[in-house]
């Protein structure tokens, strides 16, 4: 296997090399992500208001748009050192194999027991509860990572832990329930009859197998009417993309400790915490005019918000109790079809990435499930780790990036973020050996109907 | 927290620090292991018989006890630096909750797909015999580790792979099968029609759930009688301890770097192939009176090789097709309770470990599942790692051990191996959480029935 010069198959920054601060993206960007709105008066939410749902210090970091460096906690950076540095691996055997003229670099962000980055907000969010004085957190979880990261950081610190899991994830990944269970977690299938909302659901839908909305609505309910719980999320909000940063900035200390230059830089996006965290620095330097770069997100060509949604005011969750979020939505009311990247299958995208989308600094792209699981196993079997579903939407992209390279014979360097493992992702594996893994594509009808339930602003 | 001076969290070597050779302990030893004998005239087996179920240079490293360092060839490095260095972990966290005096390292081998150290060896014995010309190897599998390492090492030299799974693993555990899939590899549940003492076995017990002394049968009939494969195994043999010596190398230039030296260094035990690995460079140290290191091998209470069974040469599958080993045994119709550390159901013990617990330089100790699994638990809510059932073993008798530090006050060093990652064992930890797991001692009986079927020796 031939080596670039002095690069090696992984780097690893020392400990004294990690971030001490997390980097706000949003002090640098002219135009600011949109406030969050109170869903009655369609005003901005005030700290106040925020402070009823989530915890004071992180309403803070969700207000911040000014302060570009914000000091992570001593507590949280001796908890990162747990599992971090994460490795930035050169990919020389899948360079080797492509044939490929291109650099490609990638992020990974598995190698930890919750199986994704999720971690790195995860253990934020708990230590700010912890500090607060809270006794617990509710939250919700879809395919499983945010709520296994969360109950690992819950339990770091000894606080309650509550998840809300989608009822289609509960009863088809038991495992992932039992690791939530192993760190001490409570987890609740939704919807369910633990709350208001949920009854209501289970009342006029009494079949439904639920949805991230729903387990949304059913999480804040349960915080927000019980004394010393707060609500906490593990994507979209500004304050996770900020933790998250952490990810970009390890990813650029790596780099430029061996005078790399990215060119292109590629993450899956659902919610946008991953890519958002990856794209952070290097934005800000777009941003300040300091340097360029491609940035490609990449989503379920199932549930594109990005590519095929509108910018616009929309609700969070589907029992509409949390703030309005301007975003590129698809609607709240979609239903995305059974994708297997169950990470990837909410309806609207983080407020600071979908503004700079809007505003062309990012690109964005839709890629259909076969192909991306043909692009996991190819990755799979090349460079030795199984991806999720979620993270191999930047496989795909990356490898056609990197094929591109080959018919034009450009040297560029490719950087994307191999967001976590699949381990606890094998139906939808087997599902593809067995060839029975289907597309989906929401026909413009389907678009246009869930578009027209988005709230009527002044 | 508090680190100790200049001591991070996860000591990674430099690319450049790894291990270049591997260690072979046999070389230091007065009393060597004893030799292999044909099953049929009770004479050493011979090179010549040996090539004829497994490759040439891999029987040439089977027989080899007086070179103490082999070149491990580029190739096996370049892949070993895909996943490699593991981390040399300082379980701060631990100690701290411990309010032990005792410093606590962990060897982490589960931060690649196959879950464990299993794959140290699988790219070395499939190196080889892609080396050879082969077309493909065949093997058994239990818990499933073994195998998975072994397709991702045959995918990645394109080699056809062919695992026998004991059939209840192959039913409880669809996921590892799963991944097999993933890397390319043909699996098999075990016993099977597809050779003759599969079709023996099946006629005599037509119920059977299978055994990973009957996969071994299978496997190599499988091997012996297909033009172009050979048999590979994936512990007991010298060889498997020779490539995992890589594990207890890189502990060890860890510890070198930061002026540590070890006092207790402690694995768990099935066939041997990790605890062997692990303590080898410092059992050499210590064979050449160089220091003094205090090893504990942990096994089962279920299945207490080293503990209740005899040295003696005995038949290592139950179609009694292979040679036969002189180790420390249960005897090969001992049938092991439904442990769930499936990793260390095997009836006997590598011949090198058994000839250095024979020879009173290592202490061995059993324990009990539930025990193992509270200790599991514990760990994974403080270090942040959920670990495989038999890696857990180690972890709790290093906190036994780290436990005696603190009522004594010595600051001890403490090392252990942490093999592997439990994703895949979460039936197990569903059965602990909920009260039903068991634990089995075999009474002295049932031993003694057992131990009497070992073959007549002259």
């Amino acid at each position: 296997m031939k080596q670039d010069n002095n690069i090696p198959y992984k780097i690893y920054l020392d400990e004294q090399e990690m971030p001490k601060q997390w980097y706000n993206v949003r002090a640098d960007m002219k135009n600011k992500p949109a406030p969050l709105l109170n869903p009655e008066t369609h005003q901005p939410m005030t700290a106040e208001e925020l402070e009823e749902v989530f915890c004071k210090e992180l309403v803070q970091q969700e207000l911040d748009d000014t302060n570009p460096y914000i000091d992570i906690p001593q507590e949280i950076r001796d908890f990162y050192k747990m599992y971090r540095p994460a490795p930035l691996v050169r990919a020389y055997c899948l360079e080797e194999k492509l044939q490929t003229p291109a650099k490609i670099y990638y992020k990974f962000e598995g190698n930890n027991t919750s199986g994704s980055h999720k971690l790195n907000s995860a253990i934020a969010q708990a230590y700010y509860a912890k500090q607060q004085g809270l006794k617990g957190v509710t939250t919700e979880t879809g395919a499983g990572q945010w709520g296994t990261a969360l109950s690992m950081a819950c339990s770091y610190f000894d606080l309650d832990c509550q998840v809300y899991m989608v009822k289609c994830s509960y009863e088809q990944k038991p495992f992932r329930r039992e690791v939530m269970r192993t760190y001490g977690a409570k987890v609740t299938p939704s919807p369910s009859m633990t709350t208001e909302v949920g009854k209501k659901i289970l009342a006029e839908h009494p079949g439904t197998t639920g949805s991230l909305g729903c387990a949304i609505s059913e999480a804040v309910e349960q915080a927000t009417t019980h004394e010393g719980y707060r609500y906490v999320l593990g994507s979209v909000l500004n304050q996770v993309l900020l933790h998250q940063s952490i990810i970009g900035l390890e990813t650029k200390a790596a780099l430029d400790k061996y005078g790399v230059k990215a060119d292109i830089i590629i993450g899956c996006a659902g919610g946008g915490s991953n890519l958002g965290g990856l794209i952070s620095p290097f934005m800000g330097e777009k941003l300040r005019g300091e340097a360029d770069y491609k940035f490609i997100a990449v989503e379920p060509a199932s549930c594109p918000s990005l590519t095929r949604g509108k910018y616009a005011y929309d609700f969070c969750d589907t029992g509409k109790v949390c703030p309005l979020q301007k975003m590129y939505t698809l609607g709240s009311g979609f239903i995305p079809s059974a994708n297997h990247a169950g990470g990837l299958r909410y309806h609207g995208m983080s407020s600071v990435l979908s503004q700079l989308f809007d505003d062309g600094l990012m690109e964005a792209r839709s890629v259909e499930q076969t192909e991306v699981f043909a692009a996991a196993e190819q990755f799979a079997r090349i460079e030795g780790i199984l991806p999720a579903p979620e993270s191999s939407h930047a496989i795909k992209v990356a490898i056609d990036e990197a094929m591109k390279c080959k018919e034009t014979g450009e040297e560029k360097t490719i950087v994307f973020g191999l967001t976590g493992t699949g381990y606890f992702d094998m139906y939808a594996y087997e599902s593809f050996h067995d060839g029975k893994m289907k597309d989906y594509i929401p026909t413009d009808e389907e678009l246009a109907a869930s578009l027209a339930g988005l709230p009527k602003m002044d």
